[in-house]
């Protein structure tokens, strides 16, 4: 965690010894990308090189590169994995019309919160990154628009309850608050990495239909 | 924002031009606080060199050493700006005992969120980077843990309403819920600055009496 800078001017010599990682026996492609995300989210994206990437993966950078074109595409795919299972998920569950609305927004928030906060590395750090306004993170863009999209179209077709039915922009702004509420878990987890990641989850998704303006599903 | 690491070597000559504000008339810490707010959250703040800020505050490197120890005196300053008046509000709120707790979380929500994602630079995106456990900002995670501590106990001042109460573990997670839904709005915002702000505001404050099982205030 300390210094993070001395990556900075390309230095010669051979890596140290304690930065290479012993075989895991993961495909490389993974093993690259597993680094990438331990460097991106301890030490940050701007203070990370292709070379301390390959070094962490145990493989020269000349290999790396017969993966990956570069940083920002270590990046792009870290990003892409952090929606598209919720992505998938939300296709499959918009689809399920037979189901109530409600009860598949619940389960998309949970499912969504366990994704983001679940993994090994704090992914949804990157998501503040400036870099994510670059050309190539347009596909993560589209992506994480098109799930925001799906979870308003579930909080649409939920049956208004006892309360008056809100508007169409009352309904997209609070479809855009329940979405901000499942990427807000990462900032409280962050603090508190060793709150159950589970328990969260199901909060969320309850406190998530509670701003829809339905009753918990539980 | 695109390059971003063409600071990274220092180089010998004369600033470009074009990197040098016209004078303000701010004084020059406020000057310069402005200056590194706008590079960290553009270009970032690993990326960004305190030879960077000082050009953009139209000073020179050694004058701004004299208002900041550094870089991270500069983040300190930043990410403490984005709470004291918060904090400072949750005080006076706590303190308000004679009206009505829903209310007063309600008036919190809302001004939190203005803060947050009122000013010109997007300082949330502060809120992510690696750097944050380092021991200068210690005083800005106190701060904040105090700030969390206040939602929760206006939270815990609500009287319970029709539904049965929530135990204390199910009222801890609820109050984190609604600071992690406030401070996730910013992510919301990012995706869409267009947005008026105020709107965002008071629809998050009502989404979190929601979460608290109250009925909106408004």
């Amino acid at each position: 965690m300390s210094g993070g800078s001395d990556e900075g001017p390309r230095r010669v010599g051979r890596p140290r010894a304690d930065r290479l990682r012993a075989p895991s026996g993961r495909p490389p492609r993974e093993e690259l990308l597993c680094a990438a995300a331990e460097l991106f989210t301890v030490r940050g994206y701007a203070a990370t090189t292709t070379r301390a990437v390959a070094e962490r993966a145990g493989m020269r950078q000349a290999t790396m590169y017969h993966y990956f074109g570069g940083k920002e595409e270590l990046l792009a795919e870290l990003l892409e994995s952090t929606v598209a299972p919720s992505l998938a998920l939300s296709r499959r569950l918009l689809a399920e019309t037979g189901r109530p609305a409600a009860r598949r927004l619940w389960e998309l928030c949970r499912s969504d919160v366990l994704l983001l906060c679940g993994g090994p590395h704090h992914l949804g750090a990157l998501y503040l990154l400036p870099e994510l306004h670059r050309p190539r993170l347009e596909p993560f863009r589209r992506m994480r628009d098109e799930l925001r999209a799906h979870y308003r179209a579930l909080l649409d077709a939920i049956p208004p309850g006892a309360e008056p039915a809100a508007d169409g922009a009352a309904l997209a702004l609070r479809g855009d608050l329940i979405f901000g509420l499942v990427e807000g878990v990462m900032l409280v987890r962050r603090c508190d990495p060793a709150r159950p990641v589970a328990a969260l989850a199901e909060a969320a998704a309850d406190a998530a239909l509670r701003i829809a303006g339905a009753a918990p599903a539980r």
